[in-house]
């Protein structure tokens, strides 16, 4: 079966938060080293996702994740901030740059499929990233469309009924092993690109044995698309 | 409050439906006028809508319901049609052309405003939609997410949750006066576009005494929201 759509996860694949919310803690004035409070913050992430997803925490947007994550941060730290400094922090995750390739890239993989998001961030804040970068997508397609966090299968399962296409259709691009997983698990294909500088400049590109493709940037998977 | 956020209608305010049906039917061997026809089919939307609504049928997306319609109306002509040249049919509506205004006027709307469909078509219909004319938004928004159609106040509620704004910040843009009421009702702000030839040549342009614009096409209400 061919594939139709490409759906995109967001952070770390398409934007490089890292820089972005180590900027933000730099000009918060809270304590401590920025790159560092932003791998905590981001460390956060999988483990309030979870509790979500199995419902020991009701449903919330990544904004007030975000600012739950935060909170507890700053209280294991022992830091203060004001209410203004957080949700400066909070806000500046819809505000961040695309990796170098992107924007080009999803223009020329419009071309021959259909381009969607497929993020946990929600509809909202993928409109303002979208916006920020500059970014076309066919669609915006987010976790809150079907009141779940990825790696639930509801996320990739309702991406693929609102695209009505058959999940097999459907490629998810994404720099994390975990959520291509996943997105295999509910029928999808897909495709690991390497952000190396996701983590900062000492980290390793992490691999995918099992990915449809696995790329350098969007550019080489337009090239391998079209093969 | 500040209109942030610009929804649009789609057939008939962004896309000339009725040009592309009659071509259709023109190509497709189905006996009758082809102008004619396109109204006729276009007049069974509404009926079939409510029932959904009412819950007098179940929820299906604006395929299903053009099928139905479309048997509906061969039968009661005592017309056939093969089955393929029902879907061909049934898929012309995937492709129509956009107003002239429609390209640069969103683009146009862009620079100020988030920009978004809101359109009893379904999530997939509408990407084919804006990819065949080129026409782009920030987020494609349907009544296919609220599981209910316009004039549902349910539909004008999710696309403004949807968007993270007050009903009051997101305007609807709409060629029809009863979907700018049931916008209004549901608290969203309205401006209507006059599209004289959405039913031919020798129809009047419908009016809106309530809306807060009444306006010739895109740029027009971009000069407007620009006062």
């Amino acid at each position: 079966m061919a594939v139709r759509a490409l759906v995109f996860d967001v952070f770390g694949t398409l934007v490089d938060w890292r820089t972005g919310v180590a900027e933000a803690f730099r000009s918060s004035g809270v304590d401590g080293d920025p790159a560092e409070l932003a791998d905590d913050w981001r460390g956060r992430y999988i483990p309030i996702l979870a509790e979500v997803n199995d419902q020991k925490r009701p449903w919330g947007n990544f904004d007030e994740l975000h600012h739950a994550t935060l909170a507890a941060l700053l209280n294991e730290r022992d830091l203060d901030a004001s209410a203004e400094t957080r949700s400066r922090l909070v806000a500046k995750w819809h505000a961040l740059d695309p990796w170098p390739d992107v924007k080009d890239g999803l223009e020329q993989l419009r071309a021959h499929h259909v381009v969607a998001t497929l993020s946990n961030g929600h509809v909202a804040m993928l409109v303002d990233l979208a916006r920020h970068g500059d970014l076309r997508f066919d669609c915006v397609l987010s976790a809150e469309l079907a009141r779940a966090y990825k790696p639930d299968p509801a996320v990739y399962l309702t991406a693929a009924r609102l695209l009505a296409l058959d999940p097999a259709e459907v490629m998810l691009v994404a720099a994390h092993p975990w959520d291509l997983k996943a997105a295999r698990r509910a029928g999808l294909r897909s495709a690991l690109v390497r952000r190396p500088l996701e983590y900062g400049p000492d980290t390793r590109a992490r691999d995918d044995p099992d990915a449809d493709y696995v790329v350098g940037d969007l550019h080489e998977l337009a090239a391998r698309l079209r093969v």
